[in-house]
C-alpha cells in the first residue's frame, strides 16, 4: 500500500504551487460539487435508507444527511470562503541579517501529509480537502461506513475536478477500511499529523495507535469558577448557558466550583437557574446541605466518586467548594481536560491570576465557555479544537496546519569563517 | 513515584510568577554555582577518575570534563545570558474585538513539564534548568552515569539555590536511573514534551519509546546540491566546509547532488578541493568514471546500497548525479532526514524554487549547512535542533519552549445570544 508514500511525494509537488493555484483548485471543487449535487444527494440517500433500516440513533441519521435544507449550500460556500482566506503560506515570522550577504528568513509552509478521520457527516470531506489544499498538505481521508456512499460520490467529483487542476492526484486520497488505517498510522516517515474528527473514543483510540502527532481532544471537561464576589444574576446567566446550551459540545461545562464565601449569597440564584433549566446537580455533602431547599428533589444528588473527572455531556453538572481563587486553579489543572475553563469574578486582578494560572487552552473571565470555538474566535476556517500541549491549541484554524522553515540566502559564506567554528569573523545578527 | 505529578504540580505555580522572579531565580542558580565551584570540580574529578579508569572514548571524556579552561565561566555566563533574554511569556500573538466588551488575546505561556534527558556533559543541567526557569516550565532532568557525581553536585547547588527563590521545590528534579525514565516517558498526562540531547541511538530510543511529544533529532542527513550554474570555487568552499568543519554535527553534509551538466565543469574543482581534505567520496559508476583521473585512488570509493539514507558522521561523502532543480529536490525529500539541505546555483529562481520545494527545517542557498545552529542563527540560547514536522523545526530557541492560551475577557456574554447558538446577535471580529 503506497498511499502514505504517494501522499508524501504529492506534498512535495504541492509546496510549490502558488496561492492562486491553490486557491483556484478550491474553486473548481466547489464546481464540481454543485455539478454533481443530483449524483451526490442519491448516493446519500442510500446511505440514509440503509442507516433507517439498521435503525441508527436519529443524530447519526440527522448528521449523515446531506439533503437538510442548506446543509448542501453551505458546503458549497464553505469552500468558496476557505478559497478566500488569506494565504498561510510564505508569512515571514523572524528576519535577521546574520552577516552581509546572509540573509535568515522563517517563513510559513505546509505540514506536509495529513491523515483526517472522521465518522458521519459526509460533507466534512469538502470542508477538510480545502483546508488542505489551501494550505499546501496533502491529505488521507477516512470516512465513516455509515456514509461509504455519499462519500465515495462526492470523492468522485473532488478527484475528476482536480485532474484538471495543477494538484497532483495523489494529493487527497480516501481510504476505506479499518484495515487501511491501521496501517496509515504506523507510517511515521510518511505521515506529519493525524487529525480524527468524531466522538471522544474515536480520538482516544487513535492517540492511543500511533506515534504520529494528533491534533484534537479526547474530552472536554471544563469548569466554571463562581469568585466570592460575583455578580449572582452573571453568573447564573453564564453558567446556565455554558451548561445548556448545547450539553454535547466539547466546550460545555461539567464542574462548577463556588468560592465558599458565595455559597449563601450567589450560589442560591445559580441553583435556581440550573433548577429551572431542568439541570440535576450533584453536589458535595456541605453543598447538599445548602441547595436542598432551593433545588427540587428530583434534580439534586449525591456527588460520587468520579464526577470531577467525568464528561457529562448532558443536563448534569458537578459542583463543590473551594476556598480561594489559588485552589480554584489547583483543582481545576487537576481535573480539567485543559480544554475552556471560566472564572466568573469582579475582581480583576482575581481573573488575572485565574487566566495566567489555569493550564488550559482557552481561560475566560466572565464569559461562557460556549465562545470556545473557531467561528466564535473569528477564524474563518475550524480545522478541530485541540487539547495537546504543543504546536496548536484551542480552536485551531488554517494556522494550525502550517509550520515554517528557516529560508538562509548567502553569497558564498562558510561557518569556518566565524567565531565558534575555527575563525574569526563575528556575526552581526541585525533583526528587522 | 510522584516525580511528574510533582513536576506537574510546581508548573502550576511556576506559571504565574512574574518575569523578574524567574529571572532573579536564574542568577541565583549562578551565584551558587559560582560559590560551590570548588565542590563541584572536585565531584567532576571523581567522574573523570572512573572515565579514565574505564578506559572510556576520549571524546566523552572531554565531554566530562569541567575543568576545562574557560568551560565552568561560559557554563556561568550562559545562565546569565539567558536571564537577560526577553521574557518568552506573556507576549500577546492575537487581539480581536469579538462584540462589544468581549476582548479575546492569544497569549504565550509555559508549556508546563518537560523532561530532559542527556548524556555526558554535566554543564548542560545548568543550561536546561536555565532554560526551563525563563520560561515558566517544570523540568525533570536525567543524565548519563558517566557523569553522576558531577550532576548529583550540580544539582545539590541548584537546589539549594532555588529554596531561597519563589520558585516550587519540584519545579527543577533530578532522576538517577534508567528505570526512572522508562515510567516517565509512559506518564502523558504529566510530562508535555521530552527533550533527548545526545547521541542518534539516545533519541531514537527515547522517540520509539513514547507517546508524548519528542523534541529533538535522532539523524542528521543534510545534501548539498550543486547546479549546472553553480561557480565551481564557491560550492567548493561550501562543500568542504559543510562537510569537515564539524563531520560528527548533525548539520554536515552527508550527500552531494551534482547538476549533470556540472559534472565537467564544477564538480573537478569541488573533488580536488574534498579530496584536499583528505575526504572519501563514494561515487556512482558514471562519476566514478569522471573522478577516477582527479582523486586519488585511495580516496575515491564505489558507492553501495544504503549510502544515500546513511549518516557517516565522518569524512566520507557519497555523490551522484540528478539532471535538474526539480529532480534534485525529489532525490532530497525522499533521503534527508529534514534537517538542512544546500542549493549552490547563481540562479535566483532555481534557488527559490529548490528553497520553496525541499521538506526540511533549514534551506539554505549558496551557504554552508553548518550555518544551521541557534547560536549562528542568533537565538541567544538553543534548548535543541528538531526535526519535527510540527510546533518546532530547527534551531530551537526559547520559543519552542512556549505555546500560547487563548484568554477571553467578558462581561456577562453567552454564546446563546449570538447567531448559530440560538440568538440573533453578531460578532463584529475586530482584529487589532
Amino acid at each position: 500500500m503506497d498511499i502514505a508514500k504517494d501522499a508524501r511525494f504529492a506534498s512535495t509537488k504541492l509546496k510549490i504551487l502558488s496561492a492562486d493555484e491553490r486557491s483556484n483548485a478550491l474553486l473548481a471543487v466547489r464546481d464540481a460539487l454543485a455539478a454533481n449535487k443530483d449524483a451526490i444527494l442519491e448516493a446519500n440517500k442510500l446511505d440514509l435508507d440503509a442507516a433507517r433500516q439498521a435503525d441508527l440513533p436519529s443524530s447519526l441519521i440527522k448528521r449523515l444527511d446531506l439533503t437538510s435544507p442548506g446543509k448542501y449550500d453551505a458546503m458549497l460556500q464553505g469552500i468558496a470562503d476557505v478559497a478566500a482566506l488569506d494565504d498561510p503560506v510564505g508569512k515571514v515570522s523572524l528576519r535577521t541579517t546574520l552577516d552581509d550577504g546572509l540573509e535568515l528568513q522563517r517563513v510559513s509552509c505546509p505540514i506536509g501529509v495529513i491523515l483526517v478521520i472522521f465518522e458521519a457527516r459526509p460533507e466534512v470531506i469538502a470542508n477538510i480537502t480545502a483546508l488542505a489544499l489551501k494550505s499546501g498538505n496533502a491529505a488521507i481521508l477516512k470516512g465513516g461506513k455509515e456514509s461509504l456512499n455519499s462519500f465515495t460520490a462526492i470523492a468522485d467529483a473532488v478527484t475528476s475536478a482536480l485532474a484538471a487542476t495543477k494538484i497532483p492526484a495523489s494529493a487527497i486520497q480516501l481510504v476505506a477500511t479499518r484495515a487501511d488505517v491501521a496501517s496509515l498510522l504506523d507510517q511515521t516517515d510518511y505521515i506529519d499529523l493525524v487529525i480524527p474528527r468524531g466522538s471522544n473514543k474515536l480520538v482516544s483510540d487513535i492517540k492511543n495507535s500511533t506515534r504520529i502527532p494528533v491534533l484534537g481532544h479526547a474530552d472536554g471537561i471544563c469548569s466554571a469558577f463562581v469568585n466570592a464576589d460575583a455578580d449572582p444574576e452573571m453568573a447564573a446567566k453564564i453558567v446556565v448557558d455554558a451548561k445548556t446550551n448545547y450539553p454535547a459540545g466539547c466546550n460545555a461545562i461539567e464542574q462548577l466550583l463556588v468560592h465558599k464565601d458565595a455559597v449563601k449569597t450567589v450560589l442560591p440564584t445559580i441553583a435556581s437557574s440550573l433548577a429551572d433549566a431542568g439541570v440535576v446537580i450533584k453536589a458535595t455533602p456541605e453543598l447538599f446541605e445548602a441547595l436542598k431547599d432551593i433545588v427540587p428533589e428530583n434534580l439534586l444528588k449525591h456527588s460520587e466518586e468520579g464526577d470531577f473527572d467525568c464528561e457529562f455531556l448532558n443536563f448534569t453538572i458537578a459542583t463543590t467548594t473551594v476556598g480561594s481563587v489559588e485552589a480554584a486553579i489547583e483543582h481545576i489543572n487537576a481535573h480539567s481536560s485543559k480544554h475552556t475553563d471560566v472564572i466568573i469574578t469582579a475582581s480583576e486582578s482575581d481573573a488575572q491570576r485565574f487566566l495566567n494560572g489555569i493550564d488550559s487552552a482557552s481561560v475566560f473571565w466572565n464569559a461562557s465557555s460556549r465562545f470556545a470555538d473557531g467561528f466564535r474566535f473569528g477564524f474563518g476556517a475550524e480545522v478541530g479544537i485541540s487539547t495537546s500541549k504543543i504546536h496548536s491549541r484551542g480552536p485551531v484554524g488554517l494556522e494550525g496546519l502550517v509550520i515554517y522553515q528557516y529560508q538562509l540566502k548567502g553569497s558564498g559564506q562558510v561557518a569556518g569563517s566565524y567565531i565558534g567554528a575555527g575563525g574569526s569573523k563575528a556575526f552581526k545578527h541585525i533583526q528587522h
